[in-house]
């Protein structure tokens, strides 16, 4: 036999090297070993328990898997790239440990079936980590929000002072964010939570399998239904990557914010030295490094995003070799919103709130012209024409170079005729915030009452 | 007021004609008239029902509102682009017709609610036509894999025979793809199905308004609990483009498999002429068109995918002029999306099988190999033994240029020495088939009991 | 004959009215009437002078298509949808005008190469335009940056000041950008300058035609070289989006630095009234609305590239209906482009810069620091130990919250023992600006000899 | 000083240990320590050549320099994380062995216009070796059309057969493409061969450096214009990753063609068992897996592409964190597109071509009938009236199941009143690529005129 594979049997020629090296996957997929040999023992406890091995080379099979995990966990055994994956390697470590009983254990499997059930227990581990990182993060906003429900904000539309609002509210806002990328994540988890093994090369098996009792070792609550679709299916992998990709989305958004708002020109934020880093040049550097970094790895998780689904593009029934590209996205994207989340949930921790300059900020700039053109539509004045009064007095005040406390009575009624001394009540940006108690408004009792519902949310779940 | 914008109350010079037509979006915003005058009508009423216009105003309004409506649809108004988009157009449109009254409808509302109200509306519309194209669709495809319930067809890997398989095994996998395009649509949906309206331009407002009272005018069974996220999310359109993303993945590669199934070579479908077309320089041809045209526009839909992440990365909170961008794609992939289910529901409908050459693919190309090798594990040779024996077979007929079943006993027992006569039974393709009877297998028995299963499911939903 | 196509020959059954629609191009290919015409007039008069057909008749055929084109721009003439795409309206309609001789003009040509020809001849025109619309902004930014050449910016990296500069250097580097732009249009340019007519279907054509004839005809420098190759290329349109890409992303880069600037923190800037608009609910505000949309369209443009990337990754050679998809993108990427390039030039020729305020900034924030470091490396320290000290120099400037200026001696003393008076020379931002002479740097004079080389550029080209 | 950073003056608390790790590049910019060397060597025999520091200490950096080098490529020296990236660490461990003199090397210098130079002086190189690769492939396809210069294959559009070519004309289709990719990446070698040195931080510098001379030294032809744009700029890097994207794209339809030519029913080639491989469950299997692979990692090159722009989408000038992510899908795209070429190569060398199926398959399928529509054409019959004829015939002969040469002249005349005998002369596929002569077409003649001018012009380059 020219060619020593596992898969050797018809091939006359040895496979050329360069084509070994460019095949294997096994550089990466070590990543999937525990999950494959977590997979194996499951499978070798059903052939034993369904009497295709016995119950003796069963107990060597688990037992030798085992001893093999250990060793490579020690760092005392190393797979060659000429093993081309992570299945190869460990059945090719478990024969020659085993002998001949190790040459039973792909009995009714095909790695088609078995690469489809290692993604899914480990895609499913990370999800879960990734729940749990969601979660703290939004503890985090939670806390903070809580610290900041009296400070003001110069809330913004197209980066231009609009209307005054909580800093509190614009935490939790991200929060929405946050709990919405927890909900796909959590549908996405359901998704990735189904059994392909007994899929076999893609037509199931004759051998007499039980594939439920596999699923209720590995703690599957379903299997999966057509085996040709189990072993072409990567549909859970693109939902995660693009699940991610808008948590990366969200984290982008935020940094922008941050990035801006460490600007000397705002300067509503000082970031904690240890989350920030320096020039090898400009000595007075002070960077947003971290927030710059998190903004940019978006990229690559939509880069990773557009590879699977480009990939997938006009494939072939069933399991085609392109399918062994949906790792390297997967894994980055994985470690990629893995850390972010880690180290964007110290950043906002760790970042000073400068409340006297974001006031500053929030009291000038005519923020509270709505809340006027508001008032006056109490007075009867159709909102268009409120509208178009406020803008004309914001001309003048521009030209005149005054905020709206600067003006005098005689000069608000050059522009609505009908104005009273309350009208300056309104020129208040404390007043504005406190009058936004709509439900999701901004008025601190609109935002305690939903920090309540969060609570008692989190609780119940 | 040299600017006569509803909201030019502070410019000066007039807005450029070319800013004009470019910051326009009644272009195609044109589409969300219907949605945005339903939405202005609750808006309206609830007003008027609160007391902060009267009764009689928003009777006015309502009926104004009515009246664009139906002109609009009879073609008697046309709107400038020098109106910008769809709400400044049926504002001024109203304030024309009804007078001041008209100048009250924005009250407590911003374009920012008003336009995350109306894509709300129109993609909940659009996500439940998608979910009952790709239900009929299903349709279609279980009823075929009823009537080729006992056609072979040579399975593929690698787009190489593999191991035959019932032509229905492949149609319900196809099925199994669907249906969690619906699961995912379907989740979509809950998300898009959020009352944002209130959040006002991204504080909330200070005027009495009742949010839950709107929600339920418009049938909405939530409501956004942010102001600021709500006017800054497009989460749920994201999602959406996502979701059409994958359907046409799946479509990409359902209609890759039936391009290579026309060709002469294969030869295993004829497509009805009423879903080809022909050439314009040679007769002979019949085209799969249709089947081309889907599989190339997952390029577009891909595509819109990509705009709206890139467009959202790195956005400042809240709104931002870019959003506005977000609708083109939306509407592209809701059009692409749609024509594509329909028109492939109708192309797989009307296909021809034929069965003689997909049987008599399946016969040769030694797809019953893994029978054999599973057979010889019944005998108690382990797999990995079973798998090399085999594979020699199978050279050596090749280089004898020889199917299975001719060969005889001894050829076999030059591999195997314990051949028994029995062993023949095992390279036929139909007992192959018959022996998947593991759940999810190809076996006609396995494959009714999903039908079964899946026709339950569908009466209870 | 129930199928009345021009390709209907072998049909029996008509086309599926919703295929029709499904497959015809004819609602966005009009766009490409006047060079299918153009084309189709080139071919004809080669038919005629090769004596293919006879000079009559290409006579007629000319004069058809001349009276089509001129209904078509008057108005007097519609096309349906059934007649698929602009190629077949054309003959089609020539055929009714002219009779027989209209049959003739298909003479060895086939759809697919002539499609190849109109995109040609449509993206060179649509290329040479683009090279206009970035030559025109790269005029405006000269003529910009000259006006600023004494104009002091603190010049940011991390968003943070990092060292004063020209405002004229800044300008200067988007010039830099835009003319690599048009470097990369104009390779582009060359790919598309290629006539693919006479490579008919994919084989060629047995008929005697004159291909370089037609090339001159059309003023085509080259005519391709494979006719396989030929009829499935798409790379010149592929490079074109990818160079709108760039084109886009430069623009969105400026963009997200004006729109900074134009907030009430930075204040550098004051847009046009004529170039921004406001809000339909905010009074006050004056939003940056084009420059978020450029900022934004970036989205599209890269969508384009990935959709035409997608159809074309694993196409089978040669032509496939999958190609009819590239149009759309192209053509909205070329109208999304024109339109930002234009709308640019009148954003930043119209922006007025606040140099005030750029230079209280560009005083304070230290941005001196790197100088003092490079003085004291003129000193002889090594740059390393320099760096260390002007960090802790300004730690303690923060700390005492004073600006360089404000220092004395003693205190300066405190870092570098040596520090003589002239140091203070160094803290002044205008001296720092004046130092950087480099070829390249900041420094008025480099800054002129840059302008020089580029005004002597443009008079060569 | 709390902060050991080269960067850590002004800081008073240490990175968090997690930042560190979250920030360093220094994993994968190792990669660039060749290059990151090299350019410092220059820059220290500039600033000795300039007197900026003494001759004697830049000897002693050149010489510490070098033997860091040749240290890490015996792997007797490692570098630890918290060393950032590559350029700090030399720099440590310049400092470390040479002593003062070391902190003297970043004299005029940031990292930020020194990563830029790593960058291409790094892309330079591969982008050079891929243009090898593209030669050598094209000097492949160049062989093997000269010995398929007599093989027919059916040409397909729509994957349908079309018209009959000669292999070796589709072989040099693709050698076109391969040369516009040369041609693009000749192009983009230009882009990057540009010395920034000098630009230091983002302003240029004080210090009197000789750019001219470093760009001497490492043989550059031209230097950067504008320090602000050059450390900013990473279209070259972008145009490179579209570039190789491209090359994938033409990669992956290539492999398309070859997967579906290696199915039985096709059976137009047999690849090298070196070059294909096994199924570990079925034994007959021999799989595609090369051509697959490298299909499927078109999705990786184009996510690098997406991956780059996105990043670069809305970027505030000059220098951010973000640019940092620039490196790893530029690595990426090096070596699979670097590992894809050679492999391919490989490939498509060792695979041999089935010349009497391809005939064979040549010859069915009425690939000859626009052969005899021209002919009618020669005839008088225009050229719609001529394609409907064969149309009919075409649907004739199916109905009848014969091929053309199965027809009698009484048949060919219910179609074409005027056949004569001599018709059934252009039923011959051998005669119909003959008869392809025009420039581009597919007869041996043309092709060979065609290899006669690419063997003309390689001796010129």
């Amino acid at each position: 036999m020219a060619n020593e594979k596992l898969w050797g049997g018809r091939f006359k020629e040895a496979t050329d090297r360069r084509v070994e090296e460019f095949t294997a996957s096994i550089r990466y997929d070590m990543r999937l070993l525990r999950h494959d040999i977590e997979g194996s023992i499951a499978h070798a406890k059903m052939l034993g328990k369904q009497g295709i091995i016995s119950n003796e080379e069963s107990e060597k099979i688990v037992a030798g898997l085992i001893s093999i995990r250990e060793d490579i966990e020690k760092g005392d055994l190393r797979f060659s790239v000429s093993l081309e994956d992570v299945h190869m390697a460990v059945e090719s470590a478990l024969i020659e440990r085993i002998g001949e009983a190790g040459g039973k254990l792909h009995t009714a499997r095909s790695r088609n079936d078995q690469i489809a059930l290692d993604i899914r227990l480990y895609l499913r581990e990370e999800a879960a980590t990734i729940l749990q990182l969601l979660a703290k993060l939004n503890e985090t906003l939670l806390k903070r929000a809580k610290e900041e429900i009296d400070t003001l904000l110069p809330g913004c539309t197209h980066l231009q002072k609009a209307q005054p609002v909580l800093l509190a509210h614009y935490l939790l806002a991200y929060r929405e964010m946050f709990h919405r990328d927890s909900l796909r994540m959590r549908s996405c988890y359901e998704g990735i939570n189904v059994m392909p093994l007994g899929s076999a090369a893609l037509a199931g098996t004759s051998i007499p399998i039980d594939r439920g009792y596999v699923a209720r070792l590995l703690n599957f609550p379903r299997i999966s239904k057509n085996s040709m679709d189990a072993v072409a299916d990567r549909d859970f992998a693109a939902e995660f990557l693009f699940d991610t990709a808008l948590i990366m989305m969200h984290l982008s958004r935020f940094c922008e914010d941050l990035i801006i708002w460490s600007t000397d020109q705002f300067g509503f934020i000082e970031m904690a030295d240890s989350f920030t880093t320096g020039s090898s040049i400009m000595p007075q550097k002070k960077n947003p490094d971290v927030a710059e970094l998190i903004r940019g790895k978006s990229g690559r998780v939509y880069g990773n995003l557009v590879s699977l689904l480009t990939l997938m593009k006009g494939l072939p029934m069933t399991y085609n070799r392109d399918l062994q590209e949906d790792k390297e996205p997967v894994f980055d994207s994985v470690d990629t919103v893995r850390s972010c989340l880690e180290i964007f949930e110290g950043l906002i921790g760790s970042t000073v709130f400068k409340k006297d300059k974001m006031m500053q900020d929030a009291k000038t700039g005519y923020a509270a012209a709505t809340d006027i053109a508001e008032y006056l539509v109490t007075q009867g004045v159709p909102f268009r024409k409120a509208h178009a009064i406020v803008g004309r007095l914001v001309g003048y005040c521009i030209e005149k170079d005054k905020n709206f406390d600067e003006l005098s009575l005689e000069e608000v009624k050059m522009f609505y005729e009908g104005a009273k001394t309350e009208i300056f009540k309104y020129f208040d940006v404390e007043r504005s915030v406190a009058g936004k108690t709509v439900s999701g408004g901004t008025a601190r009792q609109a935002i305690l009452e939903r920090i309540k519902e969060i609570e008692k949310e989190r609780e119940v779940s």
